[in-house]
């Protein structure tokens, strides 16, 4: 194509996971929350008026700001930016502090977002392979580059680094450290005081996961003023429309609602992983809302996620190495989740 | 600051109008439409419930591109690109059809944010002026480059370029050429169809101005499907949220009602116009929806503009060469020009 930059010739996009219309699947692909967000965010938008769609919005969501930096504990606002959900807040972290060519760090295999948006950006993504059990490689420690991400719990895996182990990448990493906790509320524990603890180090978290509000694309980064002033210039005027920022701030005040959905899913995630491991699958232990199912032999994982479309419960597969033999499952409601076990138990005694 | 890329060291970021929260202010400073958006918008909110918030939105708008190809008899939705606003599209293109160090066209003056989002990415946008009459001058047939933004009506002038100038540049200009239409539906005439005409043509509006949803954000492009596709490659995965995408398809499907407010906003401006040139002001002929008010002497723009401030009128005042002696004025309803209108003669009386 004669208008196309040569960056581009090989690159396909981020490929996201299939959001089928038909609401009888069982959708277990996109680790959405099987359960409804808070009450008070349909109730929120419901109240809004004509003029919030007339007007602009706040173009630096100052009000969302200054509630997640009351949060937790952050000391003010201008420690925090607001994305059009977590993608926003990578792309404008990939675009506010490497140039193209540079290295950018990350696990592997880990949430496969950042390599496009490297390869989109001219910049270079140097993988560290996690270790047999997916815990972080000592290679990381020693690794340079402008910019580190370290998902946290990790996708696919559900595996987290330790604390410890995060805090000691945010030590030696030479570059902007972002640890990117989409998942950490369904974790034992969290890193967001290394935001402040750290000049280096942003803290990423979405609405999209825990508060259940996929639709609504916000997502958030903390961190020091200096980095967050960086990634303000890059962002669009007026990314987070009106509706989001209104809903974001509801579900933040019924943050009760929301541990409650949270330890329904860990309580079904664990009672899943048995389910699965009785299957046959090794199931690493999960600090998010998926799991990780391996299995080798036949019949293949990618046959087994074919099969299970074809019976409309859909879960993860990436034809990628490390990944060949696994399904990332979403973990559903346990009607949902009994539905999957129940299709595996029969597509593997066939 | 130890992190920062040297290319943002010297970028401040675009500027938005400001946005105030006081309901009192004559708001004329970031040409929003006095009228609400169609009834038909906030029903179709209204109708979403909690499924659409827990769950991710289509990733690629799909009825909303194909109502689009539909609407202005495009070949098919693979010619459309739906964005988080205009700046999201403006933004797209800059990533996916330039190189750091390439060079962006666009006449002098337009809208500021082409410079910024061509400074974030190491561009060089290289202007021409209009000449006295802020119509496109001879220079620009012969101009080079990998992307040519022509604001058409632009902004802040109003003007907009014919219909056969602009054929002439899609013709003559060497890479793609985005005609930036976000004001269009004010005007006598559009150019949806030469994004059909011309191979390396994007034809692009929002629906902040005439379709009053601002605080949605929602902007389209059209073009050949191999520009939309290298769009694609770039942008978020989900990057238009799924209130956003209900609320445009609602909005598009109600013409008649967007056109009456159109048509209401345009005899204002005609109205406030004459009012302005009464006054002293020479005022170009504007097909958009706003006036460019221009008076030479004392008292100065800028004394104007503050003065305007100070009494709850916001208009706006750009700094900037060409534009010192010029307040670009939102066209609001008959009332909020009323009163500008007598703000002004009172100032210039004093």
């Amino acid at each position: 194509m004669k208008y196309q930059r040569r960056l581009l010739a090989g690159v396909s996009g981020y490929v996201p996971g299939e959001q089928p219309e038909n609401p009888h699947v069982v959708k277990l692909n996109t680790n959405e929350n099987p359960y409804p967000p808070s009450p008070a965010v349909l109730e929120a938008l419901r109240a809004l008026d004509t003029e919030s769609i007339r007007r602009y919005p706040d173009p630096v969501c100052s009000r969302l700001r200054k509630a997640w930096a009351e949060r937790f504990g952050l000391p003010g606002p201008e420690w925090v930016i607001v994305g059009n959900g977590m993608d926003d807040i990578l792309s404008l972290a990939v675009r506010a502090f490497v140039d193209p060519g540079d290295d950018v760090v990350a696990t592997y295999p880990t949430y496969s977002l950042y390599e496009v948006l490297c390869a989109l950006h001219g910049a270079r993504l140097v993988y560290h392979d996690l270790d047999e059990r997916f815990a972080l490689p000592e290679s990381l420690y020693q690794a340079t580059g402008r910019l580190c991400f370290l998902t946290r719990p990790n996708a696919p895996t559900g595996v987290a680094a330790t604390r410890e182990e995060t805090a000691a990448l945010c030590e030696r990493f030479p570059g902007v450290m972002f640890i990117d906790e989409a998942y950490v509320d369904f974790a034992d524990d969290h890193c967001m005081d290394y935001a402040v603890r750290y000049e280096n180090t942003l803290v990423a978290r979405t609405f999209s996961k825990s508060f259940s509000m996929a639709g609504l694309r916000v997502g958030v980064a903390a961190g020091h003023p200096d980095l967050i002033a960086e990634m303000m210039k890059v962002k669009d005027s007026y990314n987070v429309n009106a509706f989001s920022q209104a809903a974001a701030l509801a579900a933040l005040a019924d943050w009760d609602y929301t541990r409650a959905c949270v330890e329904r899913v860990r309580a079904s995630r664990e009672r899943l992983r048995q389910q699965l491991m009785e299957l046959g699958f090794r199931v690493p232990v999960s600090q998010a809302n998926f799991l990780l199912a391996i299995r080798d032999g036949e019949p293949s994982a990618r046959a087994l996620f074919e099969a299970l479309r074809e019976r409309n419960i859909f879960v993860r597969y990436f034809p990628v190495r490390r990944l060949e033999n696994a399904l990332r499952v979403t973990v559903g409601d346990d009607a949902q989740c009994d539905a999957l076990v129940a299709a595996l138990r029969d597509l593997l005694r066939g």
